[in-house]
């Protein structure tokens, strides 16, 4: 069933010890219980799972484990970022190879880039393999934005299914579906308020926090697939009183926090990145509480 | 019937001639264009009204030309815009003196402000006449922007009971009513999709383009208020086109040409600003033809 | 004398009382002990003359005591700021009949403007009167620049000589001098080092801090010309750790505090702008002491 | 020699197949050709070097490429780049035992940092060896900026003896320079004028354009170091239209073509990153041939 993303989509944190090793087994146990949760699909190597802080063999590794965990109940989307074509190239076989269901296309650029060139970036992975290509621009952390004529462009190739927009105009997504149509679904993200994406039109979100709030997060996601608009709002001021909270904080730090409050024993963003601090930490424990208590 | 702005609110252009002569008759003839097609309020002096173009006279003159074409019908809440405090507190009583229902308060700074600055601004606003204020922010135009700390603290003044963010990210709006609770009203800008506004809880907008589309823009308002979102969204979707539109030119300038095409002879924007060229003016007269057709 | 202006040309703050009105008697006896310092001209209405806090009348009124005051024995360069054409041109021609040397011409754009639309503002100054056009640009506050092809095409009108670029790129002046050769003049504004400006081809500079350290100001621009440069950057380090102090406050507030501290009662800045607290106020009173018994 | 760093300091570009292999011979026969013109040191992996676009093993064989062809005659300061402290410090140390003089630091940041963060980063890098560390600072490019204050808590650490500032502010360098006093060294980059830098104490500059002018900007140096500001001013203006002329251009498409046209096959940047277009190497090579005959 190619095509078919849609949903709740967390982006998995890495866990990674202080020997650089990634921690299999609590990776492991986490993709399992977000399965269990309901989750519609894992996305590794998101913003959230500190792409730009892991090499190339921990990327790979975290990856192989997330597939593995994820035993084909559910896609999962692997985030390739890169400032070469080449790598993003060798990065999409060597997951494809691995048996990923999706790309999660990254750029990282450093020299500013034409949108001639932006577009060759991404045309190349989706000619790397036959995987369905999902789009993420971030114009707050990525120092290239795509677009709305290079997002066009791009959505006339077949495997590019699927767009990530996560800068905080929300107004730009209903101008990527109103210049793409059908052509190209649109996933929500943290920057985002999910109810409203999804009541212009989106598809699902991918985002850290559901991570740490997956039931109240899919229940968010019924209510809004079934209309029940006024519902979905209550729940989802509840919730964004979560993503507020994070904000304020490093996000990787925040969502690695959260699962150790609830017994995954994720560890720490790696340096200099900092673990938050004991009040941050009891802050966001109790906040997650009170949402998965909803 | 104090603390009751809510609905479509249009931001009047200001005609002007070129001997700097507020076109009274224009202005008057679009109030009452605007009120019978059942707008609920009218704005003089927001940043379609080119307040920043205009010197004292003209302004006042433009609020009361409003305030005798509204004849009581409906609210006028004037734009109250300066970068000192003096300045701001004889506008507001000049205004206040002159009959208008509110006062729309905005910060033209120069130097950088504190939070502690902003808020003795906003604050002298608040004090130097009785009626309800209407707090602007607008990052991408002002050169000082309020904070949600400012915010919430301003809202503990009685008379701020509404706050208008020019911002793109929605998802501080929800944060705002997150913050402030009943104690401030939001509404939408043209920067933000308003049925999204709607649906998080806000009460209606303010905006430009209500001027050339006010019947789709009151049915819009309906639908949100029916809870019909899904029809609501068929029509906010096109009404989005017609904002796409305008934020490829100056808003002012597209604003009055589109009312030169529906017969009101309001000019041209105030140089240096251009007036739109031919192509854009058919543009723009076809697609408020199809808006408001539809 | 056209076509003269170089040296140590001072800012002056603008004075203004509780009452809004201009403090005529310190203006003048700020103006009459420059001129006995040495200073090569008078520059009211810069962004430390608070043009952006001042009402028309007050500005006026400005312009004239400095006039007074000079009485001839150095040019008098008065600050044309506006966002519309017709207002920049107006001001340009009542500061003419006053009596003024030359014009810094300043834009204040509210809504985005293209090169052209900025090349008309400045040329409409330009044809407003024959006296001699410095250009005024500051990225950091005003909301317009002008770029490297505006100036090279402005360069062309007879009387734009000079230009005056604000921001803290040094090597856009020298881009200027390379571009525009002999056509245009290049005064150094407080964000350069005056050393550095002089050094590439610079004739001068305009800044608010010559109003409180004129002695050494004068002495340091003598050494400049002097091509004893090693001399000039022994005095321009002792000078610069001033900048270094204003930097962290507002301008207007530090060089109305310093000019309090010599004996100068000329207020505060006008609210919502703050004046500097006693901590500051001494930092800034002993500095100036240092700075000017060097 | 420890601490002794200063004069010309090319940054290299890195010659790179189209299969990923760095291409030797040409890169040692660069180094050849600008000690034979008598630079002070070279400096791969810089931003010129292309350090964000390869990989570890691309990046350690360029630095034994150079440290082989260098010979011990000029030392070797090699760019270390990370988004990891413990990439850094692995970074740090492989360059080390493989006989670099000197680590440029860079910090590659992806999620926003505290000042706290960015010292330990550079502490880090400082600890992980006894070299001479250049602390490198890019605004434009880098999302981590060091502040004043952590570059003076820097300055503490004994082997950070030098700084690389490449915003365009040439009056942080001055700030810089009487911050630290004696305890750093400041090196000019391409964004500031070299003459500018080494009039207010500069030591030299570390830059791209001086692989393809290294005579004249050896000229230049020696004529600030006489004292000769004069003729030095006369050279400088002249190599800063070659920088002009980069700026329009990606910087390292820009280098590479310049040392293409004489004779040196360097390649292409990698991609995305785009070659020069025929038109633009033309005016490349004819720009670099009259400075070169300066």
């Amino acid at each position: 069933m190619p095509h078919a993303f849609a949903g709740v989509m967390p982006y998995l944190v890495s866990p990674v010890d202080a020997d650089g090793q990634v921690m299999e087994t609590v990776l492991a146990n986490l993709c399992e219980h977000l399965i269990a949760s309901g989750v519609h699909g894992l996305v590794p190597l998101g913003s959230t799972g500190e792409f730009a802080y892991l090499n190339a063999a921990q990327r790979q590794r975290v990856v192989e484990v997330v597939i593995a965990a994820a035993a084909g109940r559910v896609p999962v989307i692997a985030g390739v970022a890169a400032s070469t074509t080449a790598d993003a190239v060798a990065q999409t076989r060597a997951y494809a190879r691995a048996g990923v269901d999706g790309i999660l296309a990254i750029l990282e650029a450093y020299f500013p880039l034409t949108e001639a060139q932006i577009e060759v970036y991404f045309t190349a992975i989706a000619g790397a393999s036959d995987l369905p290509v999902v789009l993420y621009t971030n114009p707050n952390f990525q120092r290239a934005d795509l677009s709305l004529r290079s997002i066009e462009r791009l959505a006339a190739i077949e495997t590019i299914g699927y767009i990530k927009d996560a800068s905080t105009n929300t107004g730009r997504l209903l101008s990527i579906m109103n210049a793409v149509g059908g052509r190209m679904r649109v996933f929500s993200a943290s920057a985002h308020i999910p109810a409203c994406v999804m009541l212009i039109g989106g598809v699902g979100w991918m985002a850290g926090p559901a991570c740490v709030v997956p039931k109240p997060s899919l229940e968010l996601y019924s209510l809004c697939r079934a209309g029940l608009w006024g519902e979905a709002m209550v729940l989802q001021r509840r919730l964004w009183a979560v993503n507020e909270m994070f904000a304020r904080h490093n996000l990787a730090a925040c969502i690695k926090a959260g699962l150790e409050s609830q017994g995954f024993a994720v560890g720490n963003p790696l340096p200099p990145q900092s673990p938050l601090g004991a009040a941050a930490r009891a802050e966001v424990a109790a906040a997650l509480r009170d949402a998965n208590a909803a």
